[in-house]
């Protein structure tokens, strides 16, 4: 289980930057390769008071009678590599060429933007995917009439809002589009706490290590978790701020449905204060860190001092009484006549060790 | 009584984030399992000039002909767990759904809200439970007649406020609940200082820690004092910006309260004041501890490099004098044939010796 | 003398923050055991522009007629321990109650408020009492007719302003309370520039410590130098807030004080400018502390290493001529029976250990 | 070709900051002799929505008969050598002299400045020539009917812009000169994106050798990388209020400029949030690297303390079976007139061998 | 050359911080001793479009008949210590007395403030006198037909402005007093360029001593440059400040001169910009210093280690062969009676001593 903590702080794959080249006239739809190749995949959910039509199509053409009977519909796009969809959804809808643009060129900014009568949202949605941080845009175009979202994979985020809407969900059914797009960025939004709960244990884990471990390893971790928190964070601030845009948008919207952006915003708030707890503990820790490995620095260095400090005078004494000075002067080493002088070697040298160890046990140092 | 001060430093437990599951409609009421267990105590306090009544109370239903009767009603709920009461209160006082929500959620930021005629207070009472930093999340309603206070735990921060009332306090009566939803808001507040002086004196002992001790645990002191210090500064800013809209939502009122709330923002400034200044102190703690750690490197150093200087030469000198050159011919070690060579030898041994410890003395690496 | 500066780094004793228990009323006045052991002492000085009174009183009775008589009154009140005198002085001059217990509870924010005609300032006077930073609350109302000045305790700060307003201080027996109070605060920020002159030299002496000495000491200083910044900084910035409030609310009066009062509020911006520069020279002192540190590490080591690089060789060469091969067979230690063996080892032992010697010269380890 | 990357950090040769002598009248315009020597290159691309002219002159009267004709003329410039061919320029087209001189004095800040009817803009275009970064101040005049470009020296940049006029672009036809003003700066904004990718190749390249390698190399490497990422930083924040500038100016065109321009400051502000992810991921780097040297030296430290404590012992015991004790003593030395002493010997130095590694091993000293 | 350069890092002696003691009335001039002594040098020049008048005057009376006569009539004064000429002028030109005190304090902050209908301006010129930074404060007072400076010492900045006046400079003779008042500050702020150059091949030698040589001085240069770059930046911002209340006085002026003043406003930004970057280069070098210092650490360990572990075993191993055991037992020392023992021996050590080596050259240890 430690090992799969550990793998989260993996950086993430550096995103294709799906981009033009530079000079490219703008609003320019542009697929990127990587993007080509993944299928596509369209589902659809309209609804009124009374009735709910929900299913996934495969001509756009099936969407016009839907339109017509139904006060609301959904589409959700999950995959960005059909360029004659995506056009033809632009002519469809009526929708801004620039802003289809964005959906494309995925690694926009999280906004809310209004083009006429038709509303654009960006937002990231955070998932762990093998404990590895994925934030993918979810595009988001409204209407009067109409939802549509922009998902670059697969994921199951929609799901629990789907089943809202089919089972019970009076309110979402009633408020119609308007709120619809607030229950999917509510959704988008409350998707980070799980994200932001496993990040703090690993944050604790690591908060550990750097004091107790301070294996090479722990640097890597650090760096990665700051990586990961500075996505999280800008993704989370500029969120909060389309938020924000998308309340006074909402202006002339009935008070409830502010009510409940303003909700959604202080979720924002939260997740942004949590963020900036685990910054400011995570600004430490290369301190904690540093500390740790000159802390060891100064245990090798004692267990040196100790060990050099107290053979090296026994050593000394050795040497002396093996050295061969004319024992035919009576001042010439008497010790080594001696009959105990091996004896009296021994008490001198024990006494030496014992005393030089008695200090350092003195100054403390064997205590850590 | 060193040791109780040691462990304030403890990092509060990770807070059971009660939250509701990504996609809950919004102002759905879900009670975390570890609040469910507790016990519920509803008290009230129900007061005009003259009379005053005080009980605890097993069933909503006696709140009626009290809020009927007096012209300020004080309930204070202590516990959440009990879910059918919550939604009972929100139907009674007909209080916002996402509100109460908001009551339950702890871990909210303190905020001052207007709900049409009913406005919500959420704040952070500070305690040091065994040493350990616990923040309370106190949420409050109050309308034209009530006052409804909801606890996590039971707490005596509210005693010294209810005995106001009932001896004497009688500004508190008269001005009845905007007054006393101040009144409460100000007892938070002010339970602050003993908590922060707490610390105060606990970061003087940090500080000489630092400077004089360098042991590894006090690595985990400064990160646990950061930490701690993090969040009494983030709830006593935001308490800061809940009473400045609490003095613009009651600018209604008479000046009088007008002029208490001002006085009661100046003491979140000041509390914020005071913590700011321990983090400006705290900010240079983790360098000092590295120099001091880095200090006790070069003393350790100047130990080893001390018995080296001092035991290498006089061993050579030994090794030396056991060679075993070939004594026939003259220039081969005369010494060893002297009559005093081996007090010859003892001379020339501790005149480098003493000359190694002279030249070290006089670099001062004895003084410190 | 330098004994003198040393001293002047010492933290403030921590201020005994007088405050009442939480739960309180506010506007209620507790005076501090220490502080109501503290003599009291009230000096008046009353004048118009022909006349001048001044002297110490016992009863406050005997203010009456002087109010009546002089149209500008200063009572200057020293030591807060009398409650009984500070209640009389509430009622006399009709003043505040919460502004009343912000002059007994020190440790507030500089500040200037208005309380309807009545005007109440914050100021803190910075002194050095025995190289020790002292900053007293110096506390003012001020009415049309009075200037009521509160200290902690007895300081010589007033001493020239008294001195200006007995002999010739024209503009300030014409222009009356208002500008008696502009020159209160004025003189108490005049009081800043001689103490931030002495932690001028004090840094100065600090800076070459940290490069030069790097004794430990010297990150005591550098943190308690750090504080004391930080203290007089919170000072200097909060009082220019109060005379930028002060100008505004001196706005109705005429545009002679109004430059009197920007020119002092340039005086405070001065202030900050200074302890800014000292800020950002402190802030890179623990680095420098830190380098010199390791760089006395580096010395430390290039000694150990110089000595046992220069002496372990010659103490094996010693080992190698002590060793006893068989000296029968003519390959075993031929150098032994050398007549000129002995001499061959010194050469032998001199020219390791002078090309060790030379190799360091060489590598720059002798310079510093 | 990870040569070539590596050179990617170098700094910029440091900009000829070409400047008039102080005191020199505001408005004159003196030519550097760098940029004197160099060729000066005039095209000319005039267009209709029909027609469409495109040359290279020499002689600027070649451009009266173009703007009579067309409606839309841009003129580029390449090289600020010819102070004749500038001046001509000034007066033909009624230039301010302030903002000639700017276009002359190169390192002018990104901004967007109206004079009278005549628009002038200055935005760099950053490039790397054979690594190294060049920051290419380029400056644009635009009033009714012309656009002036002026480039330092030669560079592709403006290629796709030119074969997008010439070839079917008819937006830029149509809408005439603001909207090339705003192609103009669109097309040098996007130039930043293949610049940014090469610079976060790079940057994953230094973050690899802080972590493993340590060498100081890296030191150099971070210091440029950081240099370049604040000069790229300042001309991306200067160029988005460039933007906005220009907004607020276009703000009498129609809506659909603006739209583009919205877009293109979009652009300016997710190269701002990518060069500031590098610099959140750069600022830990000399931490990083600082902790690596430190456990290097960990490193050596534990290799010199185990060679150290493996052969001292076993020195110290040979040592001792070196001395020249009296053997007529049955006390002294017994072990050398054992029949195994020399394999007891052995045995003694294994253990103490070997028990000494063992220890190291326990302590983990051989894993990293 | 480099010698000269060196010395511009030196800190600024501390500025004698001329300025009454605290009580002192406000307005009051007093000169410090040290101004009091200098010598005063007063130049005038007044002009109209069709003469001009230039001359050193000894006595103010002279000023009188050029007032009348010239539109025009610049006072440069020089030298602040001659009391009774300044209270003169001030009589003379009716000027604010607060703002006279500043002109005599020294180190007031850059500011342009408005007196009736006379204006007054603070500067800093930024000089290198013997490599070491001086910024000198000039006053300037302008009226309707004068302007007055004052300089602290005699310095060369006027001059080319002189002689602007003095030959063809008609737009200076038109515009009058403003224009040339605004000509002074543009003066004054091109002289900061030639002094931040200096600064900017300074730093250059200063981040290639940090890589590099790790020498003690460097930490001095590195602290004294960034204290002079705190002065640069400090004074520019304030002056940056001044320029921007300077454009707003102006407003009732031509459009031509709020250009001018636009363009020296954008001057300071650009100085501001270059001092940025600086500070941003200077940020990292304590940083990189440390770890040049920490990878010296490690170049004298690692010589330690390989000294030690190459002697060390040799120095064991010819202790072995010098032990005592008794020959008579053929298992005790056999290697002794070997005929080639010694070689034998000598083949052991340097295999020992080369697998030493061999295993450190494989580590990298003798690469760098």
């Amino acid at each position: 289980m430690n090992n799969d903590i550990d793998t989260i702080f993996k950086k993430p794959r550096r995103g294709s930057q799906h981009r033009s080249k530079p000079g490219t006239a703008p609003g320019t739809l542009v697929v990127h390769p990587d993007l080509a190749s993944q299928p596509v995949k369209v589902s659809v959910i309209a609804f009124s008071e009374a009735e709910l039509f929900e299913n996934t199509i495969n001509n756009l053409d099936e969407l016009a009678p839907l339109l017509e009977k139904y006060p609301a519909t959904w589409v959700n796009i999950c995959g960005l590599g059909d360029i004659d969809l995506l056009s033809k959804l632009t002519t469809m809808f009526n929708l801004n060429s620039l802003a289809m643009e964005d959906v494309v060129n995925v690694h926009q900014r999280p906004k809310v933007e209004e083009y006429d009568d038709i509303f654009f949202a960006v937002a990231y949605e955070p998932e762990l995917i093998k404990n590895e941080l994925d934030m993918q845009q979810i595009s988001m175009f409204w209407g009067k009439k109409f939802v549509l979202t922009f998902q670059e994979h697969a994921s199951d985020c929609f799901v629990p809002l789907v089943t809202r809407i089919k089972h019970g969900g009076k309110r979402t059914r009633l408020l119609q589009t308007e709120y619809l797009a607030y229950a999917v960025l509510d959704t988008i939004i409350d998707n980070f706490f799980p994200v932001i709960d496993a990040y703090g244990t690993h944050l604790d884990d690591i908060e550990e290590d750097a004091i107790d471990n301070a294996s090479t390893v722990v640097i890597s971790k650090i760096h990665a978790f700051k990586h990961n928190l500075h996505l999280l964070r800008r993704a989370a601030w500029d969120q909060r701020e389309a938020m924000a845009s998308f309340r006074e948008l909402a202006v002339a919207s009935d008070s409830d449905l502010r009510f409940f952006i303003r909700d959604c915003e202080d979720h924002t708030i939260q997740i942004i204060d949590i963020l900036e707890s685990y910054r400011e503990r995570t600004s430490g820790l290369m301190d904690i860190y540093l500390s740790s490995v000159n802390n060891r620095t100064n245990r090798i260095m004692k267990v040196l001092t100790i060990v050099a400090s107290t053979f090296m005078p026994i050593g000394v004494i050795a040497g002396i009484y093996g050295m061969n000075f004319d024992r035919a002067s009576p001042w010439n080493l008497p010790e080594l006549s001696w009959k105990y002088g091996y004896e009296y070697f021994w008490c001198l040298a024990l006494l030496v060790a014992s005393s030089m160890l008695i200090t350092f046990w003195r100054k403390g140092w064997f205590k850590h």
